[in-house]
């Protein structure tokens, strides 16, 4: 939307003036950095003017960088919420923070825990080994009865690991790697069975998508699920389409989910409406049942008790709070979870990623030159308006979307804490920061590329066959 | 209820009342016919003054036999009905009329079509043979496109017949047949597929059972209908808690059904409140969907477009008008319907048969003592209060439970025609027409038990392995 030039400010909604404000002074930095011609300079400066005071005449607010404006009071399906609280739900996430997503103020909405140090030391002394950046960096932050997992690791109780995708589109960005990254790790510290739930049906009913196209980006996706270097003899993928007409117990368990929640629960917890199609209303119990060990009966021998551990993003939380309310009910074990923060667009952390949009991140289809001129052109920054001030006050660290992705995909922690006091402290220029960025995402997307390859369609065929895995039970 | 001699009157409802005051009058009847002792009689008759004289207080107005009391202006899940219309959906069906249900009304009110004397004839040019007397004697009595199901018989197009059975006890009366009865003979006539579905992911929905109960009262439920007599080789029954799990088809059909109806339109139809559970809620689409022939690949070689024809009891229709609403937003053809009236309970036609209450109906695992001792005290009686008026005035064949039963299952239209004028005449003794009934149930229950005694485990198995039929498509 920011992007079209013939964009009517008037009808740009105050983010989205936000947004062009930020734009236009990055351009205006940009320009005097490449030390363009004084009049294209004044030209962008005049433009950047005047986009302050459309900015100001909307909002009733001055524009001030990295805040953007105080409106975001979203009605989320009849359900209203606090003005200075953010919005997550499966569909939805709003901010009004460039910071992000108010992480600790959702932990105590959703009622989860904080992964704190002590439960860090705990899983690297069950593992013996350090835990995944991901956790040391606060990126997984928050869980429900991981303690009682670790319990039945140490007393050799098997557990499965449960995560799933939503395939939506071919499309994937680097943001969709991290629950699956993480994932993997986990799989290999604690051996364990991983099951991954490709939500092509949901897709279909939220989407104007047929069915046959929903089945056809599961496989797609699967690749890329893939080609994070699972294991075939542990890993079990499976389209929610495909698997509900080849498993004896995946549908009996959705059934008993089905029987336990009431519309009025799904309306409070997911806000649907009278007008939603019953699809969408029972569709949560089909994402609820393979948390229970009983669905996969070809992996776990028909056993019923198996304690399942679910690595997502927080915003699908709510499905698992509605299956673990549901579990004792049907005699079935509460899932535990790992809560992970969201990956933030390259625009800033106040939205979730867009897979509609090819500018609001990094996709895995990426050339090394798109990634340059995506990261250049869209990253946004945290550095101040000219370099003189930038060297005088430091970059703001907390909403520069280099330095997050950065603490998503660079793994050394020195060099990464060297990088942040250099921003901060001015002495690290953003274009040297971006610079960093793509020098790190290039090779970790052509990697990856690379891997997606190897990956055929016979391939995903195997780890889309119901078998059993590499475990006895 | 009205069996119970400790049951306080006043705690009884103005029908309870009702079917106590019936039930004395035939007692008396009964004690008078078989000369007891006059005190015995007169003992009776005072309680048979009491009854009444209760009834009065009650409901404000006289006993009349034959009319029930007009308080059955029934509330359905927040939805009301006129004082005088009758309700009917899959889970309730009452009326205040002891004839029955009004069916003229009711197909107005359904928007369904009377099978009347033009398509009786075009089907037996059809079929070339005279139609089933369940056709002949309005019990199959309306019907949706069944014109054009008979197009494409005489153009040899390719239909086939679903119907089904909801499993929600082992116990089947002789009502339950019917819709089986007249489907066998709809194959045999048409030579076509048949489907019959038991929906037993809906009993345990709305029963309080568990899912392997409700599976287990399936596979007992399919060998009384494989007793009916159906061809293995053109028969496919199935679990939805098995076939969901096993069909490639079946899901697909279910979610797409689910993708095109809102909860409000299936609030408006079957009543489902903000209460319900989102299994009730989604139930519908899974009824729907086995009127689309690709929910069985294995039987119709995948192909999408096979016109469906569907026998099932009226009360089915909310269904199937929603599957019909569905299907070419979908891309699929409309199922065509055959509708029964339906089976009325022993105590007279103002309710349907309950599974639940042993003297309701006459059940398949009745002995001949049990099916004597049965018409003898419970079937409502259209006959008078005493012999002499009987002579008199006659018996009212359109209340008379007998007469029905007779319509259902005596096949030899002269008889049940010379039937009706004795009994109307008062010629034919309430006694006397028990009798025929009972001789006419007798041999057909327990020819039923003979045949369901063959039906092996190993059978029942067959029948519900997903298979290709005698047919190619």
């Amino acid at each position: 939307m920011a992007d079209s030039p013939n964009c009517d400010l008037k009808s740009l909604s105050p983010l989205q003036l936000f947004e062009r404000v930020t734009e236009q002074g990055e351009k205006v930095r940009a320009l005097k950095a490449g030390k363009a011609p004084k009049d294209e300079i004044d030209a962008a400066v005049r433009m950047l003017l005047s986009l302050k005071l459309s900015y100001k005449t909307t909002t009733g607010q001055d524009y001030q960088a990295g805040l953007p404006p105080k409106d975001l009071v979203l009605i989320n399906n009849g359900t209203t919420k606090e003005e200075d609280e953010d919005l997550v739900d499966p569909w939805n996430v709003q901010t009004s923070n460039a910071k992000g997503v108010d992480y600790d103020k959702l932990i105590v909405r959703f009622g989860s825990s904080k992964i704190d140090t002590d439960l860090i030391n705990r899983i690297e002394r069950a593992i013996g080994q350090k835990p995944h950046h991901f956790l040391r960096r606060g990126i997984f932050f928050s869980h429900r009865d991981m303690d009682q997992v670790l319990d039945a690791y140490e007393n050799k109780k098997p557990f499965y690991l449960y995560t799933g995708r939503g395939p939506s589109s071919q499309a994937m960005h680097v943001g969709h790697l991290i629950p699956f990254m993480f994932t993997k790790w986990l799989q290999e510290v604690f051996d364990v069975p991983l099951v991954i739930q490709l939500t092509d049906d949901e897709k279909y009913l939220w989407k104007d998508m047929t069915v046959e196209k929903a089945y056809e980006y599961a496989k797609e996706n699967a690749k890329d699920i893939i080609a994070c270097g699972f294991d075939v003899n542990k890993t079990f993928i499976f389209s929610d389409l495909d698997y509900l007409g080849t498993s004896a117990g995946f549908y009996k368990n959705i059934v008993k989910v089905q029987k336990h929640v009431t519309f009025n629960q799904v309306k409070g917890i997911f806000g649907f409406t009278d007008s939603d199609c019953i699809g969408k209303i029972s569709f949560p119990a089909i994402q609820a049942a393979p948390s229970f060990s009983s669905s996969f009966p070809q992996i776990f021998n028909g056993k019923e008790n198996i304690q399942c551990l679910i690595p997502c993003a927080i915003d699908q939380d709510p499905y698992f709070r509605m299956t673990r309310d549901v579990a004792p009910r049907i005699g079935q074990p509460k899932p535990a979870l790992l809560h992970s923060v969201f990956f933030p667009a390259l625009q800033g952390a106040q939205t979730k990623m867009s897979a509609s949009d090819p500018n609001s991140s990094i996709f895995l289809t990426d050339t090394a030159k798109q990634i340059k001129t995506k990261i250049n052109k869209h990253a946004f920054s945290g550095g101040r308006d000219t370099i003189e001030e930038h060297r005088k006050y430091g970059g703001n660290c907390d909403v520069d979307v280099s330095i997050m992705y950065l603490t998503f995909f660079l793994e050394d922690d020195d060099r990464l804490e060297q990088l942040k006091q250099a921003y901060t402290s001015g002495e690290l220029l953003t274009g040297e920061l971006k610079k960093v960025l793509i020098e790190t995402m290039q090779p970790l997307v052509a990697a990856h590329q690379e891997r997606r390859k190897q990956v055929t369609d016979e391939i995903v065929k195997q780890f889309m066959t119901p078998r059993k895995l590499a475990f006895e039970f």
